[in-house]
C-alpha cells in the first residue's frame, strides 16, 4: 500500500513527509512555557528560521501551523500538568511587537486545503483557550507590548482581559482587508462583534484601517480592556493576574500529571496507537479508525486514576483520537471517508463512564471530560464524510457513542435470522450499543446542544425516551426503534450496503461533500463558536479561492512586491 | 457618463442591457394567478421558450431568475391586491412534474455574480413566502404531482404544507451533490434540517440519494407532510386548503389596491422614480439614492390611505427603493459603495410612520411596514458597502432613520462654528435625525433583532437611551452622543473625509468587502433566516468557485454531455 502523497505544496523544513502534532516543551521552538504558582506565562518568541516549511522566515512573531502546534500542546499542558495555575499571561519576548499575526508568506504559498486546515486548527486552539477560562477556570490575559496586528491581534482576542501598552505607537489592527484581500478569519471578526460587542461602524472602521487603533480610542471602541503606560505596564499586568487568580474558580490540585508522549507505530498503510489504530485504504480513499475498549477495570479511586497519568485508558484515548483526526486532516487529504470502528466490552467503557461521573468534581476526571469535548468538536468540524460500523464485538457506549451521533451515517449489524450463521462466520454475540449519562450533557456540539438534542430537534421526546433508555445493552433493532442508527442491516445486505456507501461516498465531489455535511452536521442553534466555523470560515474560504486574494495578480500574491495588486472590481 | 457595462455574461433573451424587476400578471409568462374567494393557486407552467437569457430551453419547469421574478411579484400581489386570500396553492400545470428546480444550462453559462445574486433573490422570495404566513396569514401549500428535484423541492420547503402524490414514481429530491456538485442552496440545506427537522443522517441519505424519497418513507422522514393517492389527490387539496383558510387569521378586506406600474425615468446615468431617485457615478464606482420625504401630510384616514393605493408615499417610497436596490445588485456590478441621502421634512416623515402606527390593525398598514422589514433587510443583505450621508435638508427620521443603520456607517454633517458659512453656503437649518416607535421592534434583520439592539449588543441601556429620545430632532452633537451615527464633521473636513472615504472604498477588494460586511453586518443572534444567507449561501459561493463545479471538466459544465465530470478527489 502507498505512503500518502505529499500532502504540502512545498517540503517541509524539517524533511518529514507529514505534518506532526505532537511536541512536549523541551522542543518548543516558538513559544517558552513559564510557571510561578497560579500564574503561568506564556512567552511568544517565534524563531524566524525556524518555521514548518521551507521557503519564508517567520519574522516579527508572525506564525504558521508549526508555531500554533506549540501553543495547543501548551495549552493542554497548563489544564493537566499544571492544575495550580489560575491566570495565563500571553506576552512577547520581541520588543515592541507583540505578533505580526500569520504569516503571509506562508499564506501566499500554500495549498487551498492547507489554508483552510490551518485557520481550522488556529480557531481550534483558540476556542480552546477560551473553554479553559469559562469552563477550567484558568482566566488569561493578553499583554500587548507593541504591534498585534491581524492573527496576533484574533490571538489577543481569545483572551478575557486585553491589556495594551501606552507609548504612542502600539496598537491593535485587523488589517488583513486593506493590506491582503482577505478577512481576519481566526475568529476575527466574529469576536470584534460577538465578543467584544464592537459597534458595527466602529469595527468597519476598524477592519479597514490598516494601521489599526491605538490609545485612548482603543478603550472606547471596545477594542482592548486596557491601556498602560510603558513604565507601569509589568506592575499593572501583575497586578491583573493577581487580581484574576483571586476569582478563579479553579481548584486544582498542586501536582498535575505528565502527558507523556503518545505511543504511536508507524507503517505504510496506518498508525498503532495505544488504545486505537487506524488503516488507510488509499486506493479506496477510507481511513478506519478502531477504538479499542478499556482493558482493565477502571482504578478503584481517583488517586489510583491520578497515578496511571496519561495512560488512563479515556485520556489516552482521546489523545490518540485527537492525533489521529488532525493527521487525516492534514496529512491524508484524499481521504474521503472516516469509518469509526470498536472492539472492546461495553460494559466497561461504561463502568469508567460511571467512574468519571463519580469523580465529576475531581479536577483530573473534570479535564479528561473537557478534552474528549473538544476532540468531540474537532470530529464534527472535520471535513471528510464519517460513518459508523456497529459489528459484533464492538463497545460504542457512553462516551464512545458519540462518535454513532458525530456520524454522518451509522450503520448497525442485525442478528442473523435463527440458525443462520453470524457475521464473518465468528461466534461473538450481536453487536449492541449503550448510552449513558455522559451523552445527554457534557458533549455539546460547537452549536451548545448535544448531539441527541441535535439529532431530535423535531421531537425533544426522542431525547427523553433515549435518556429512559441508559444503561441497556440496545441491539440493532432497539437503536432502529430510538432513533439512534441510521439502518439495521442483517448479514446478507450488511457488506454490499456498506461498500456501495463507501464507494459513493469516494465518487462525490470532495467539495461538495464539505459543503453539505457542514450544513447537515449542524442544525439548530448557533453560538459564537460555531458562527466563526460557518459565517465566517465559510466566507473566508471563498475568498481563499478569490482571484483577487490568491490569482498571480492577487493581494497575497503581491503583498510585499511593491507592486500593487489589480483586482477584478465587479461586486457579487 | 457611459452606460453600465452589459451586466451578464450573454445576451438576455428580449434584447435589453439590464434585467427588470417589474412584471404583472398580464406579462406572465411562467406563472398563472388564478384567486378564487379565499384560496390562491399560483399555477407553475413555465414557458420553455422564454429563458431570460439565451442559450437554454427552461424544461420541466426548470427556472432561472425571470421565473422568480414572477413569482416574487405574484406574492406581492397576494399581499396587496388580494387581501381577501387566506390561503395559496402553488401547483404545478405540467403532467408528472412540478419543477425540475434552477436550471442547469443556465447556471453553467452564468458569471459567478449572476449565480450568487439569482440564489440571494430566490431566497428572498422564499424568505418572503414564509413571511406571508407567518406574518400575513396566507397559508401556503405545495401540490406535487409528480418531480420535485432540487429547487423545485426547495420551493415546496418555503410553503407550510407539502402534499406529494403516492403514484409509485413522484418523488421529492435534493440530487445537487450527486449530479451538480453542488448543494440545494436556496435554503434547501437548512430547511431540511432546521425547518422540517429532518434527522441529519436521513437528511443525509436523502441528499445523497439522486433520485430521491417516494411514498411512506417521505412522510416518515419529514420530507412532506402528506401523500395523497392520485384519485384523491385534487379533493385533498382542496380539503387541506379550507381547512388552513378556516384557521387563517388574515382579516384582509373584500377589496384590495391595485400595484400599479413604477413610475421609472431612466437616463444614463440614473433613474428618477416618483419619490426616489440613484444617481450613478460609475468613474467613482458610487451610487447616490436620495430619498424624497413626502409632498404632504398623511392621509386623514384608512380609507383615505387606501383610495391612495399605491401613491400612498411609504409604499411608493417602498416599492421603488427595492427596485433600485436590486437594479444595483444584479446590473450594476462595479459599483462599490451606495450612498443613502435624503431631503424632506423629518417631521412629516415622523406623521407618516405615526399614521401608520394608528392604523397598525388595518391591513394595508400592515402589509406597508412587513414590505418595509422585507426592503430594509434586502438592504442589509447587499454586498455593496453602504453610507448614509446625513446633510442640512435630509430627513432620516422614523422608517428612513433605518437607513442609518443598515449602513456600514453613517457621516453626518455638524453645524459649522459660529458665524462661518453653512455647508455649500446655502441657508437650511443644520441636519437633523429622529427616532420613533418603529425603530425599535418593526422591522427585524434576518437575525430576529432590530438594527439598533443589533448595533447596541454591548449594552442594552444604549437601547433605552435612544428610545427615551423618540420624537425629538437630533442634532449631529446628540446622534453622536447616542451613538447613532459614525463620524460627525463640520463643514471643513466634510467634502475630503467622504471623499477619501469612497474612494478607498472603491480601492478595496470587492470579494474582502462582501466577506467583512457579511460578518460585521450581522452581530449577535442567528435564526433560520439568517444561516441560509450565512451557513448555506457561504459554503454555496465557496463551492460555486471550486473546479470541481464549474471548471471545464466540473459538473455543472459536464452535466448532460454524457462525459462524466473528474473532480480533485482532495478534501479541504
Amino acid at each position: 500500500m502507498a505512503e500518502a502523497k505529499h500532502a504540502t505544496a512545498r517540503p517541509l523544513a524539517n524533511g518529514e513527509i507529514r505534518i506532526d502534532f505532537q511536541t512536549d516543551p523541551s522542543r518548543y521552538r516558538h513559544w517558552k512555557l513559564k510557571v510561578d504558582g497560579e500564574v503561568a506565562t506564556l512567552l511568544m518568541d517565534v524563531d524566524e528560521k525556524a518555521g514548518l516549511f521551507e521557503g519564508y522566515d517567520l519574522k516579527l512573531n508572525s506564525y504558521d501551523l508549526g508555531v500554533d502546534i506549540e501553543l495547543a500542546d501548551a495549552i493542554e499542558r497548563l489544564r493537566f500538568e499544571h492544575p495550580q495555575v489560575r491566570v495565563v499571561v500571553l506576552r512577547s519576548a520581541k520588543p515592541r511587537v507583540f505578533s505580526a499575526g500569520a504569516n503571509i508568506r506562508m499564506l501566499a504559498g500554500a495549498t487551498h486545503a492547507h489554508k483552510v486546515n490551518f485557520c481550522k486548527f488556529t480557531n481550534e486552539t483558540r476556542n480552546g483557550l477560551e473553554d479553559l477560562s469559562e469552563n477550567s477556570g484558568v482566566k488569561s490575559i493578553c499583554a500587548i507590548n507593541g504591534t498585534a496586528a491581524g492573527g496576533g491581534y484574533e490571538l489577543a482576542l481569545a483572551t478575557d482581559h486585553i491589556m495594551l501598552i501606552d507609548d504612542g505607537s502600539a496598537a491593535v489592527s485587523l488589517p488583513e482587508l486593506p493590506l491582503l484581500a482577505v478577512l481576519p478569519g481566526t475568529g476575527g471578526l466574529t469576536r470584534v462583534s460577538d465578543k467584544r460587542k464592537v459597534r458595527r461602524d466602529h469595527a468597519d472602521v476598524f477592519c479597514t484601517t490598516e494601521e489599526g487603533v491605538k490609545g485612548k480610542r482603543a478603550v472606547e471602541w471596545r477594542l482592548v480592556d486596557d491601556v498602560v503606560p510603558g513604565s507601569k505596564f509589568d506592575a499593572a499586568i501583575a497586578a491583573r493576574a493577581e487580581e484574576f487568580a483571586a476569582k478563579s474558580t479553579r481548584s486544582g490540585a498542586a501536582n498535575g500529571i505528565a502527558l507523556t508522549p503518545l505511543k504511536r507505530g508507524f507503517a505504510a498503510d496506518g498508525v498503532a496507537y495505544g488504545s486505537l489504530r487506524v488503516e488507510f485504504q488509499r486506493a479506496e480513499r477510507i481511513a478506519t479508525i478502531t477504538l479499542h475498549g478499556p482493558k482493565t477495570p477502571p482504578p478503584a479511586s481517583a488517586d489510583a486514576m491520578v497515578a496511571l497519568g496519561a495512560d488512563f485508558w479515556p485520556l489516552q484515548l482521546a489523545r490518540e483520537l485527537d492525533d489521529v483526526i488532525l493527521n487525516i486532516r492534514l496529512n491524508e487529504l484524499e481521504v474521503a471517508a472516516i469509518v469509526f470502528k470498536s472492539a472492546g466490552d461495553p460494559a466497561q467503557v461504561l463502568a469508567y463512564d460511571a467512574f468519571l461521573d463519580a469523580n465529576r468534581d475531581h479536577w483530573l476526571a473534570r479535564e479528561i471530560r473537557h478534552l474528549w469535548k473538544r476532540v468531540l468538536k474537532r470530529v464534527d468540524l472535520t471535513s471528510r464524510s464519517l460513518v459508523t460500523l456497529i459489528e459484533p464485538g464492538s463497545c460504542f457506549a457512553g462516551t464512545l457513542a458519540e462518535l454513532i451521533f458525530a456520524s454522518d451515517r451509522a450503520y448497525m449489524l442485525a442478528p442473523s435470522p435463527a440458525g443462520e450463521r453470524g457475521h464473518d462466520g465468528d461466534n461473538k454475540p450481536p453487536a449492541t450499543i449503550a448510552l449513558a449519562d455522559v451523552n445527554f450533557g457534557p458533549y455539546p456540539m460547537v452549536n451548545g446542544v448535544t448531539r441527541l438534542a441535535c439529532r431530535f430537534l423535531a421531537d425533544p421526546g426522542d431525547v427523553d425516551r433515549a435518556k429512559a433508555a441508559r444503561g441497556k445493552m440496545l441491539d440493532a433493532e432497539a437503536a432502529q426503534k430510538l432513533g439512534l442508527i441510521t439502518f439495521a442491516l442483517d448479514d446478507i445486505d450488511w457488506d454490499d450496503e456498506v461498500r456501495v456507501f463507501l464507494e459513493e461516498r469516494a465518487s462525490f465531489s470532495p467539495d461538495g461533500l464539505t459543503g453539505l455535511e457542514a450544513n447537515l452536521r449542524f442544525a439548530g442553534p448557533e453560538t459564537m463558536e460555531s458562527k466563526i466555523f460557518a459565517r465566517l470560515t465559510a466566507w473566508q474560504n471563498w475568498i481563499f479561492q478569490r482571484p483577487n486574494a490568491i490569482g498571480e495578480e492577487g493581494a497575497l500574491k503581491r503583498y510585499g512586491t511593491g507592486q500593487k495588486p489589480v483586482f477584478d472590481m465587479r461586486r457579487v
